[in-house]
């Protein structure tokens, strides 16, 4: 019996359901209501035979989902009722047992809860991929100069191991970002039943280790009001993903012909309909091209959430969708990067010839200076002037005479020429996270350190 | 000297300038400074009375920007330019030594990594003097019914103390996702120069110590890249943001007139110009209406990231503003929730005869079944059938004869009378985390605890 | 024959393909590859006999994408490339002259302006079911009284149909931005090559009549770049998604129990898996929730494009997804609400009693004084210090004796007890647009007249 | 008198303030003012003499505003509210007059739709500056190749003036866009009342035509309660905007040392606070980092309207600082990128160097083929082969022997020398709104008419 007189609309229907994509909840629908079944017969809530055969049929649905047998029905709202309609066609009357002292809102946050800390864990171990990956490449092209950019300009050499290491320590922190959403995932809603909690003794503890929980939540209103630990998700796949377009923008720029610097691999590329020389990094553009995407759904949350009255409201079976393809496309870019990262072939000698524009060495020419008592400030003025002379007039810094640098600053001796030699621009930079190669080789260790 | 032989445009300089909200920095540039001046000495960089000079020229300059009677000039680009400026018109030359081994790339990011530290843990306390208002209010309204609502429809009944108390626990995710974001800024960025490291043999950690940071940055290419720290901030301030417009939106909809449940105080209300009788929540909507504003912030930022190269990269400039607003927004949303919250007027009668509606005790009459051995899904077409029989007829449950319960369930017995009393509906909610007086007592106490 | 030497990477070709979703535009790219093939023909660029070979070809796959038994292919990357490879297996190589003169670039952006322009369409026919119902229902409760509301508290009455048709406002509006949007799509992309131009002497003019465009765009560049039209269809359904959100939150509240103002139909209308009394508005809610989604799919695509340089990229594939599903949703929205609006019931007692709340006269008693010649400002005191007076002693403004009145101000004379009629308050309200009857009637009309 | 017996708590007075910001609202304010109390006087409603003291008086306000002596007083909430406290101080009780029939709703948001069509009309114009400078640019390097990039790879040689009219006619659309806000705001609110109209017999086509409305709007709740009009405008400016970021990222990836293609003018460009030989493309890089602000600003504004239950709320105050600073933003860009195009200097030599690149010729040999009877995606084939064999071997095309040329296919003979000259692969495409320099003085025609 219902208290509607009225079936629903099918348009209704279209609108309501979430059957379409909170199917692939189902592994966790099926291990918290095992979870429940095992706490309501331990605290006497329902027998142990009706658990047993609640237990067996939901192994049996689990089959069904698992070998896709299972049948939908035109009436299932959602995942929860479906797996409860089937459990009750499996094992009759006792099925009906299975949600006393459960609610929908408490189940479903469950499920959320177990998905989060599920995928921020999966998503982790492809972070950490990735990282070990560029590890892997920095290490191989540890003495490889490139220039620096800032405002992409060529400002300072590096190494392309200390370029690439770069984004091992953003990784980290997106390491750590998911373990805080994991963490924040790990406190059990269900128990909570509608928002006031129920009219049972329940063992919330029990339910909560059975399922992986740390603590239970303290308040019913607050456990199915909440989706703070879907944010926490959204946030760390956020950040990352605004990572990754970093990552796939410069391999972008890079794999440009006036760059130069990285050809990705053929299978990794993509030609062209019509132009049949062309060679594409589609995939960089890809992993460039999603970060929108993921923050858009961060942001699509926080509109739902928006202004919304305790506890739950329909709005929130929003949070859904957001969520899901979320998790997908930052874990197929994260799989992606491992795999253009692995086999994009880097252009010492593009590089090198980059990196080897003297006007790169001003800064240190300014140091030199600096180390010769002149506040920084004028030697940097010192060093300007000079670089003016030379781009006005079309001339190399190493062109200058000793008359001429003398000219600009009596202290433009011939520790300039030592200072325009490439490599002594590199390995000056010796402070702490400097480029020089013993800093570079300490970052290696410290890295492989992070990631064991 | 400068390289270049046009002076700027004014409308470039308009378009670029950063002072007219940077300068709020100056406490921190002004600190990092003097850090670094006194780990310049002690590495011999500078010497010890240089050092002296430049500490002494900070100091006055500090106490100028502190006294309102530093002088902007046209040509200060942004608040460290300026203060290098003045500190070298008051110390002379030697001013122009403290850039040595920094460059503006470290010095901004480092200014802003202590500006998040610093608001991150202001903001905490103002979380935390939210949270402790409402355990307040919640203890003296301990045991005042109101109904739970799901889907804005009266669900099952709660004390006030419980539905308030469910914002302390968001207010408590809160402060630990600032403390998050906070410790993601405990890594000194300064000492990473422009992005390749110094030429010089710092000591980063002694800077780091001064300064209160836990780590140095081990990549210097990341260092000066890095704004996942601010995005920590940001993150946190959203979701304490739509917390808010969730509290916001509750106390609009309970100062209507059609739910009577609170009115806020005069000092907390306005008038409207043209209607007398007016008396209107705003500042209620106000907090409500904040939190897009604040999520925008943070979206915007990942605009900003999203694909860009590295290392520093004039874009970055655009974190400020974005930061600082998100920053005050929050926290004199947070300061007014607090003023308001502690000055409301609950309405014990229009709560509990909203809380009296019978309806709202159908689950437990539901569950009053349960316990007499029908399977929880039975019982709830039961009483269904029940609730539509009394809605069709305009009737109360208690309306209802015996005979007429016994013709719509045998176990519909005089146990119904019992659980249609009110308080019975309440108390029996004995699981953890319910709001029965004995959970939300328990949970008082848990929340004092979190909150020492 | 390809330039590549290796096949791609099956990770590369997840990340890389769209069929999963393009494949909906099969029918603009049939309808577009016919236009071409006509063309071609016309210019002498391919024979008769070859494009009737191709005209059969394509009305043969199409046939197959109809009736469902196309037979995707793992290497088919999008629905362009599976219908040119489905073509040249049906007509044989004459199928390889399709792609004359043409581009995937140009040839994507023309698919999706045929859908931008039929979906505009679409949509604004949905847009006026809804209006029209609005239209319909305000008629049939032309006069019922009910408080407007400002701060949702309760401000100055308004009839019921005056209400509604505020919706119907806002959904002209809403129809003439899906008007600019399908105009600013009407510029025909093909021809313009891979973003040059083409080497044959095409006739551009002669596709874009055929497909029913307006005009030929006039910059190749320009014309693979450009998503403009993307943009002004999501703006238009991102502003109507937050329309309906208005709707929907409108009927939420109007739905609770403690407004009482309307019930929604049993047929749009959900249960609660525990509490047998629920009927919840989980269509309102829905309609409510989904304008963030909506705006997200903006924004996102607004991130996409961001700094992105011409002419194409790769990232331009993220512009469907979003436009799809915005697309959709809204339509869905649209129905719902149609669907909703014409099967919900009012209540006209609760909302002639929320009506009849005296204080809401207090704007008519002022304004009363105003006619009698009292500045409004002041009128505005007089009548604020009366309500204060009544709601400090608890009495309704017609308990105010004449005695009382006139301690108030010597204005406040038998004119008073007039005023407070309800009726009164509704018919003075005589200014254009305003809620009198006369006027109402007057609107009725003219919306009537622009949904012609 | 007040029906309010506490002032206002302080901190309530911050958040609710908005003088801070709406104050550069007041010439909309005084303009509506004066049109209002002409109307009234016109309607008998308040006397000639009463309406000559107000405009007097508003005349004295405004005058006080425009010379920055106009004294602020601590209590005034906005700037419609200090505008007539001041006006009563000057004219005495008559200024209490003027809010007759008027209310804070209707008068904010007639000031703000005055604002927007004023600002887009502005911003209109500085469109059509940089448009016009564009042209300027375009015409004067009309034939001067480069490549043009899909992926960033080098896909086909434009003319420049080609590649700058595509910015042209995305600044037509905006341009458009513009328009379509402007009149979407031309509808007068104000007469709307509080939200119900008003109780005096108004004459709003009078006021209406006064300020430059076209229409007046036709429903008093949907007045209040609209602010599309803004959508609109942010809208418009959110698009131009990001074409704004795409020409800032274009200039950026140009003046890298590696494209060379740009160099900004030294007056539009900063050094480094470290690198004495940097010169850095800020104002591109601003160009570019300006939109997700812009786009911020609209999405938040989403954000407070969604789920906003009619008619006005609070939470519309904060319509105003999204638009003002989207407003400004986008103005300062235009005027920066007009600055920036106006003084670039492009190097010849180095994107005519790049255009040489003969694989870019590639597409044309497939059409030479094409021309011979080779269905083009055979063509494709033959010369993807040609392209490989050239790549992997290192070797120009032109290098290839007839020999070499004929064992790819027999078509390939000496119409591939021809083909080979670069000036053929631009004047071959011939289509309409291709890049030959007849089809570009056809398209810098047309853009000048345009832009009449």
């Amino acid at each position: 019996m219902s208290r509607f007189s009225l079936p629903q609309d099918p348009l209704f229907q279209q609108l309501n359901t979430s059957l379409g994509y909170d199917r692939r909840l189902w592994p966790h629908d099926i291990a918290q209501s095992k979870a429940h079944a095992e706490m309501l017969a331990a605290q006497g809530i329902i027998g142990d035979d009706e658990r047993d055969e609640i237990l067996r049929g939901l192994d049996a649905v689990a089959a069904e989902l698992e070998g896709g047998t299972f049948d939908f029905d035109g009436g299932d709202e959602d995942i929860h009722m479906a797996i409860e309609r089937r459990l009750t066609e499996i094992v009759g009357r006792v099925g009906g047992k299975l949600h006393t002292a459960r609610s929908r809102n408490d189940q479903v946050v469950t499920d959320l809860s177990l998905f989060v800390r599920e995928e921020a864990h999966a998503t982790a171990e492809l972070v950490q991929e990735l990282a070990e990956t560029l590890v892997d490449v920095a290490e191989a092209h540890l003495d490889w100069p490139l220039p620096g950019y800032t405002h992409l300009q060529r400002a300072q050499p590096v190494y392309l191991s200390h370029h690439l290491l770069a984004y091992v320590w953003m990784l980290l922190r997106d390491r750590q970002r998911l373990r805080f959403a994991s963490d924040e995932a790990a406190v059990l809603p269900l128990g909570a039943g509608a928002l006031a909690g129920v009219n049972f003794d329940t063992d919330r503890t029990l339910v909560a280790r059975e399922l992986g929980f740390e603590a239970v939540s303290p308040n019913s209103v607050d456990a199915v009001s909440n989706r703070d630990f879907a944010f926490d998700l959204l946030h760390a796949l956020s950040v990352c993903a605004t990572h990754l377009s970093r990552l796939g923008s410069e391999l972008v720029i890079w794999s440009s012909e006036e760059f130069g610097f990285v050809t990705m691999s053929d299978a990794w590329s993509s030609g062209s309909s019509i132009m049949p020389q062309k060679k594409n990094p589609d995939a960089a553009e890809l992993l460039r091209a999603k970060a929108p995407r993921v923050v858009s759904h961060m942001t699509a949350l926080h509109g739902v959430m928006h202004a919304l009255p305790l506890t739950y409201n329909k709005d929130l079976q929003e949070d859904k969708e957001h969520l899901f393809d979320a998790v997908d496309t930052v874990q197929l870019s994260l799989r992606a990067a491992t795999g253009m990262m692995s086999t994009a072939t880097f252009h010492a000698d593009r590089m090198r010839e980059a990196a080897a524009d003297e006007l790169i060495a001003a800064t240190d020419l300014a140091d030199l200076l600096v180390k010769r008592g002149v506040p920084f400030r004028e030697c940097h003025g010192i060093v300007a002037g000079l670089v003016r002379d030379a781009v006005d007039n079309d001339r190399a810094l190493s062109s200058f005479s000793a008359e001429e640098l003398l000219a600009h600053s009596e202290h433009l001796d011939d520790g300039v020429a030592a200072v325009l030699q490439q490599s002594s621009w590199l390995e000056s930079k010796v402070s702490e996270g400097g480029t020089s190669l013993a800093r570079v080789r300490e970052q290696l260790a410290a890295a492989r350190d992070a990631l064991q």
